[in-house]
């Protein structure tokens, strides 16, 4: 990646639902959810072989987070192989235990002693509160989703919408989901892919009422018909009044994973998840609430050296494009997403195909 | 508390082995362990029925934690039931799940929607660096470890020793364990009690080798003789040459949950865990480590108000106690460790009797 190469250069623009964390090299994706009676939640895990460099950043008041401490720059661990998002509130925190051991199956992890099947594997992990979407307070994910998500990881996954940790999720009023978006900056050898994957369990909404569109998108969506955006207004305001009142103290959550292919240390890691989070702001409205365990997790497979004559301006650009990922990602989610627990599917409202 | 009235008071000198977090009323610990063949590891649990308002400071350059996000100053959860410590490194966070399961079964938790029953139980936990001290490096705590160690607490429990989340643990070459120590500062209706448990399982040692005595106790203890402080020096160099050699990269930790009475909120008790890291500075060289996940936890139950001239002049008397407290509580487990995996007791070493 050459800074002086896209100073000139307009900002990337990726197309929605195009993008996947997986589109940068290594990293692997998957997803176990269940929605059968009484069930509405899942997990997702985001994995590499060879390992990530990490960073994380908390912004929500709320936060439901395990392993983030092992990641604060200047640590030891520097490399982690997975992380996991699930949803189930703090009960959820224990997919990740079903993700650290079949990671330990795999022999990936931090290694400790001669036997290199002795291995500690660090899987920094965050949830969102789905709890009783499905009908059961009861119905979580246990260390069993975990542990099936790590072993559907793929590197053609792209799926969208209701599915793993997002399968639960609302979003203002709306069905919430999982979204992504990637984009690459550079070109040839140079060339840094970045992307992000969101789980948008928001009490804020990513979609402008006067407008009826998404607060950010890549152009590609119209304008709703002026009917069209009133049924999606009162259809939100029902929405709201019944069980996802946002006042009724349940607690929101955003959940990002950045991904890249550039050459970063942790604490690069941690700046570029830093600066990610302006792409919540961005795409939510409000967001970062006290109610909210807004985090956002950057993972990078290290393949690319960044070579620009400025590594602070290559890493501006980094920054600036997990920012637009992970405000992208946010609004795909959004319109991923089929309806559920009375929280009605913004491309249902609008008159679209929601997107599989 | 008042800080006048100790003002001319001598320094509080709490006796070993005395002490205990439970010496603060309402505070409740829970231990289990297991060591039958391949295993030695265990967890502990200290609770509340009433909550905890809590902090941590995470020094350590290796840490293994869960839920410490949420105890960030400022963030929304300022009520927590209980604290989990166990061996068993990053698996060992399992065991937190077990103690999330019996909260909620008994109703404590951060409260979601109109349903007393449905809590959120937010678990706090750290863990050490034990696996294989058993035999086998497959045996740790899961689940059923925090929920058994759950089911166990009592107010009355002032154990110490190779028990519980110290079970496996080594210190400096020589057996580690489980300490405490306990101080009330004040008079009358003033009294504040302040208290420490240390899971020693560090890399350094709480033992001067020119003495033969810890670098931080109260004075009941008198110096070895000079035979026995060569044997006592001969012993720590065979044993960290075997098994418990500190260069081999294997993860040391000190944890420790300072407890008290004095209503403080989130942000003090987090300040109040900062300064009781001191603590460890003092009893344990070297210490806070890149391979160390020393952690403190600060926890309490809110029941004396602070009645001073000066609100830090008494948080600085708090602070000041919490760190003496854990200097003590680090002796306390080295001296009231059993003889383990190759490394030998204090207590045997010298010709004292373990205290158990």
């Amino acid at each position: 990646m050459s800074t002086g190469a896209r100073s000139d250069a307009p900002a990337a623009s990726p197309r929605l639902g195009v993008g996947s964390v997986t589109d940068v090299p290594g990293v692997l994706l998957g997803h176990h959810q269940r929605t059968g009676p009484g069930w509405r939640t899942g997990t997702t895990v985001v994995m590499s072989r060879t390992g990530f460099t990490a960073g994380v950043d908390v912004r929500g008041g709320g936060p439901g987070t395990r392993e983030t401490d092992a990641l604060r720059p200047g640590n030891l661990v520097s490399t982690i192989h997975a992380v996991c998002l699930s949803g189930g509130s703090a009960y959820g925190l224990a997919a990740a235990d079903g993700v650290v051991a079949r990671l330990e199956q795999l022999g990936l992890g931090h290694p400790v002693g001669a036997d290199p099947a002795h291995v500690v594997p660090v899987v920094p992990a965050a949830v969102i509160f789905d709890l009783g979407r499905g009908g059961r307070f009861e119905n979580r994910p246990d260390a069993g989703f975990g542990t099936r998500a790590t072993r559907r990881v793929s590197a053609r996954n792209a799926a969208r919408g209701s599915i793993g940790a997002g399968t639960g999720a609302i979003s203002g009023g709306l069905a919430g989901g999982i979204g992504s978006a990637s984009m690459v900056i550079g070109e040839d050898a140079d060339r840094v892919t970045v992307a992000a994957l969101a789980v948008v369990n928001s009490h804020g909404s990513v979609i402008d009422e006067d407008t009826g569109l998404p607060r950010v998108h890549d152009g590609s969506l119209t304008t709703p018909s002026a009917t069209r955006r009133r049924a999606l207004v009162e259809a939100v305001r029902r929405s709201r009044r019944g069980p996802n009142d946002p006042a009724s103290g349940e607690l929101n959550t955003t959940l990002v994973i950045v991904t890249t292919d550039a050459v970063i240390d942790g604490t690069e890691a941690t700046r570029i998840a830093t600066v990610a989070q302006d792409g919540l702001a961005r795409a939510i409205r409000p967001v970062h609430s006290l109610f909210d365990g807004d985090t956002v997790f950057t993972l990078s497979t290290g393949r690319v050296p960044l070579t620009g004559e400025s590594r602070p301006g290559d890493l501006n650009l980094l920054s600036a494009a997990a920012a637009d990922c992970a405000a992208l990602a946010c609004t795909d989610a959004v319109i991923s997403a089929e309806a559920h627990s009375g929280a009605p599917s913004y491309t249902e409202l609008t008159g679209r195909a929601t997107r599989g």
